[in-house]
């Protein structure tokens, strides 16, 4: 098999790739990178990707990293993969390039800071940054909001008015999906105000049945996890990163 | 005329998109949306991008949003654009999608966060912000060092390679040309170790020239405004955005 994907399911843009893969029936390995014990730090990993990140490729001898790039490669190359993932229309591929990259500075940028600062941090043995996660939590509802208002039009159950999943769909629901490793109180109040965004949540789940459950499986594992380590008091510290 | 540009060319990811067009004989409509003045919240602008930002695009009836989008959607309906800038093959195109998606939480991220934070925001009427400007700066630097040292590979004179410039050489030069309104010691000392970034700037310089000057050239006109200003003492505040 000559395709490689670098994963930890644990990272939400690592969940999409799998799940593309899954749903439209294209073979690969699983290579897991697990993030908590430092693998995406060693010099094997750097050789496939020097920014140290999950999810990377590596596709015979083609090597690539960014999880829409990779999307966008995989749904190009891949035969026979339906035309609703990335449209060949210039339009219709143009919006969905336009929520792509949006997704990035919005929902990714304010979910992330929000969830590892406020909840995941201590899985890495950092220290929880409840000042980082408030600014990634204003960031995350107003993303939220746009999502509601505006990528999900009246007129498709799916993001910029479509009927069928795209890989945004993808990126932009198991970015959201990481909400699960929450407290029941604060995911309900994050995500229970926008009703359209719980129904698309849904309809994502169904259009990618069994595999979205089976890839989002760590989640429950995560939040396991999590429940068993000691209450931390908070630390506000200025520099948290992966 | 139908293609029309919601531009400020105060913002790097408008000028990059203003010089495509100039460079490829593009004719289109400069709409200036001043965001010292707050014309980016009109409810007109808001009609055309309700993510409130420049740069936003209109082409005939079809509306869109996020440059990198735009400059995607420009190279493949604008005809006679060199293949150069945004490869026709799988591959090529891949690494470009994967440095475009890159530049999103690093290079834009960092140099946006510290130069608004350090020195621009007084000009919107808004305080410095000195702790957002050292997180900034640090990711910004990051980022330098990993496009001298990755990005610009050993075999071509731009991005991933290549002997041409392609829209990702565009997008990431605009930003970082954004550090020339800075004082020249702070410049200096960001820039200045980095001699195939300082290299790579002047080959796109002279690759978009004479276009890529007069896109510029508002930064003069910024910096003059900038040294008018009366010095103001830092202010530390946690909540800065345009």
């Amino acid at each position: 098999m000559s395709l490689k994907l670098y994963v930890d399911r644990m990272s939400q843009p690592s969940r999409a790739i799998v799940l593309f893969c899954k749903v439209n029936g294209i073979a690969f390995e699983e290579v897991k990178i697990e993030l908590a014990k430092g693998q995406h730090r060693t010099p094997e990993f750097q050789a496939i990707n020097p920014m140290k990140k999950v999810p990377a490729m590596v596709d015979g001898t083609f090597m690539l990293f960014e999880s829409h790039a990779i999307l966008i490669y995989l749904a190009s190359v891949s035969p026979g993969i339906p035309e609703h993932w990335y449209p060949s229309d210039v339009l219709r591929r143009a919006k969905i390039n336009s929520v792509l990259d949006w997704h990035h500075s919005n929902l990714r940028h304010g979910a992330f800071t929000f969830i590892f600062n406020s909840t995941i941090a201590p899985l890495l043995g950092l220290p929880l940054n409840l000042r980082a996660a408030a600014e990634g939590e204003k960031v995350l509802l107003t993303s939220l909001a746009h999502i509601e208002s505006y990528w999900l039009e009246e007129s498709g159950r799916f993001l910029v008015g479509s009927e069928r999943p795209s890989i945004a769909d993808l990126s932009l629901v198991c970015e959201i999906m990481q909400l699960m490793v929450l407290n029941d109180e604060d995911r309900n109040r994050i995500l229970g105000p926008y009703k359209k965004v719980l129904k698309w949540i849904e309809d994502t789940k169904d259009a990618t049945s069994p595999h979205f459950d089976e890839v989002h499986d760590v989640l429950n594992q995560v939040k396991e996890k999590l429940q068993k380590l000691p209450s931390a008091g908070p630390n506000v510290v200025a520099d948290v990163s992966l």
